[in-house]
């Protein structure tokens, strides 16, 4: 541990212990350097460490105070109760379509999409790396960076894992076009039709509807908020329905943000080999972590190939240039194969222009601003959640990503609020689109990975409005809506 | 017909008649447009066209020349038998990619390669148009170019066709991740594990592995040489199999390089729509013709929407870009669906440049340096083939693209020839790779898109020696391999 993590460390334990309290403010930079004996920088980082953790707030000019404790937050969302265990064939892809394709306007305020915001990536500095490299690019390459893809791509992805601690070669990398390309080959190359595969619930939309696809049935196992899938219930589920794979996420779940502990994440590994059950995990927030170090993928605790490991630079750096990547343990030349013969190979000027990114260095200071900026955002969207939800609202509280999961009272119907929320420029991801059997009614995904302006707020505090008049049954905002227009 | 259209053709008709015959010389581009009072461009446009279809041939600094006339070529194969009708599972893999695994090396002569020399395309001038779009590039078009894909891009590509003649709407074009995902999306779309689907016979193997991986059974319906499919016994396989897809070449099919008449291409569309049976047509070299003008595509005839019509840039512009695209009719929403859910969309800063180098201009002058350099090519090839070759080999004469296809004596293994071929460095694609049944033992498919030079002229010599020695059953060239060693 760091000198400035440590003195961080040591500030969160006094706020979680209660000598420092919500509005108390935080001595200076140059206070607290004179008197701890560590040099600003140091006290500087720490302080940009607890800002990142939502536990301390800077005020323009005025320096660090401390934020709303977490007693003041909302409860977090209670596992859910175990789902219809029955495998079941999947139709959800209208639903999902539908809300979709009604968020794609530029004019809605985002709370609903699956992206962040494309400002918080460093496009201009990658346009100017594309440029450069496309015009150094030999012709053979487009033959070269064929399937398994470009050699320093690959060369550069084993290094960050290995800087990670994660030991993957890399000569099991195979680049795909973006994560959920990865995944769907992954789930082609070990099941057929009719077969059953273990999901979590509630789970991305995008594996219900690869199910759906592939005429897969889908076993939906609870998943805890805050620790991933359960594993008791997910032991009972290979047991009776033997599947054929495993899909899930292991860091920041989408949609709950949830992390699975390391040791959840071995057991993982240990019960899927037992039952010689491929894991397809889906590693694209990964990145995305609050804490101070990355959380290490299941990948990293299998020894006999059974993980699939898919991620990409879509939620990291390169959003639309379509670069992802999967290594996929002892199924390598099986995925490399299926690649080849669905879509040959990713793009070769993005895959050179990424390369050659990596190489020049810069990713990761890119990493923490944008690290830093998402949990700041988190931030203010809880602290507005706060103010503006109805009492017996629930919130997921992430330390990764860029989604809140909310469970609002039960009586509130997130596809009527989705409908209306649209009507007035804003959009959610009801919580149906998560679930195979439609279950999470009363819960919705919320993104903070955009702007936190004005505009952002007043359209959190009019969601709230409608949620609170959803859960008392009061009609009378549809007056002010009309106002309004 | 533009004026020197018409002095080709009647040129061409001398040849042809006999009133010029192998080896005289053609009145000088002077000469020729003072006694025909046309303009010296003119001429020198006929020539240029002629020498592109393989009639002529320049000597440097002498003139033109009249080519090898049609009767000492090898004569074209036949249609092939009938092969078992019986519709059946695919398992051909395997061999295609231990056959194309071996011919990737760069040092290799790529006569069994699928692609082009990469050197026949303005990479250079794709790459400057890359570099400045991409750093135009707005941040939100990662978003606005998810599937269907970039609107200027789609804009571009619907305005080609109109130019050509055929209406597609901007509305119906889905932009791909190249035209074998395209081809892949609309085989998902309409077919189910265990439907039948009529592919042509020899076919192109990837539609062999569509098949194999999505568990469908294989119809193979005999092609002829020059026209294409077989209409009688499409006619025959649609009543037998009822089956849910027919996938194949219109124009330039691979590997025999047959172009299906206009009227040909009208009854197929007509059948088809009796039947109800949806066409995915392979498009992809359609503008690699050598004659006049572009040849429609089927889509062309369809009235009702079953054509799902597939190319990209891939052979004729920007391979390893992977930009492909399908019109797909009454399948559009569902492919654009399937499109988003299996890899999302294709890469931004590709579409953005290619949608850039079309807005500009160009791309027409680039084609017809490419279709000349193909069909001067694939006369060197011919010749050369007819000098090395032995007697009963067959050879098909494409009126476009850069496959010929070769019916060797039928007691020659191209299988055999083609491990002894690679030993020696040369590449071949043997007929088997392009069944089900692995039929066409004794054909190859041979490619002519790469430099004729003094290097690929001594591979064919060799290549014919080896065919020649499997045909005699003379086995003395071992022991010339031993010594070249």
């Amino acid at each position: 541990m760091k000198r400035y993590e440590a003195l961080a460390e040591e500030i969160a334990q006094s706020i979680k212990s209660g000598v420092l309290k919500f509005g108390d403010r935080l001595p200076s930079v140059r206070q607290a350097s004179t008197s701890r004996g560590v040099s600003p920088s140091t006290v500087f980082e720490a302080y940009y460490l607890l800002e990142a953790r939502g536990l301390i707030r800077a005020r323009e000019r005025s320096g660090y105070y401390v934020a709303a404790n977490s007693k003041s937050l909302p409860p977090e969302p209670e596992m859910p109760s175990q789902p219809d265990t029955h495998s079941k064939p999947v139709d959800v892809s209208n639903l999902v379509f539908e809300i979709l394709g009604s968020i794609r306007q530029r004019d809605v305020i985002p709370f609903g999409s699956a992206f962040p915001s494309p400002q918080l990536f460093p496009l201009p500095r990658l346009a100017r790396t594309m440029a450069s490299s496309v015009q150094q690019m030999d012709p053979w390459s487009t033959v070269d960076d064929l399937t398994p893809g470009n050699a320093n791509l690959r060369r550069q992805i084993a290094l960050r894992y290995l800087a990670d601690g994660v030991t993957i070669h890399t000569d099991e990398i195979v680049i795909t076009n973006g994560a959920l390309e990865a995944l769907n080959l992954c789930l082609q190359a070990v099941t057929y039709p009719g077969d059953a595969v273990i999901i979590e619930s509630p789970t991305f939309y995008a594996s219900l509807q690869a199910l759906e696809r592939l005429a897969l049935r889908a076993v939906e196992v609870p998943t805890h908020p805050r620790e991933g899938i359960d594993l008791d219930a997910l032991a009972d589920a290979l047991k009776r329905h033997q599947p054929k794979a495993c899909w899930l996420m292991t860091n920041f779940q989408n949609p709950l943000g949830s992390l699975m502990p390391e040791e959840k994440k071995r057991a993982l590994v240990e019960l899927l080999t037992e039952h010689n059950v491929p894991l397809i995990e889906d590693d694209v927030y990964g990145e995305l972590y609050f804490g101070g170090k990355r959380p290490l993928p299941a990948k990293a605790f299998d020894t006999k190939g059974i993980v699939m490991h898919c991620s990409s630079f879509s939620k990291c750096l390169a959003p639309g240039y379509r670069v992802g990547w999967v290594a996929p343990g002892r199924y390598t030349q099986a995925i490399s194969r299926l690649k080849l013969t669905t879509s040959l190979s990713a793009s070769a000027p993005a895959q050179a222009a990424l390369a050659e990114y990596l190489t020049r260095g810069g990713y990761d200071r890119h990493l923490r601003q944008l690290r830093h900026t998402l949990s700041v955002q988190q931030n203010s969207v809880m602290e507005a959640v706060v103010r503006h939800f109805p009492a017996g609202t629930r919130a997921t509280r992430p330390d990764g990503g860029y989604f809140l999961w909310l469970e609002l009272p039960e009586n509130v119907n997130t596809l009527e609020i989705h409908r209306q929320a649209l009507s007035l420029g804003i959009s959610i991801a009801p919580g149906p689109m998560f679930s195979a059997q439609r279950s999470f009614m009363n819960c919705l995904r919320l993104n903070y990975g955009h702007t936190w302006d004005k505009r952002a707020a007043e359209a959190l505090a009019t969601l709230g409005k409608l949620v609170t008049a959803a859960a008392e049954g009061n009609r009378a905002l549809s007056a002010e809506q009309r106002n309004r227009k």
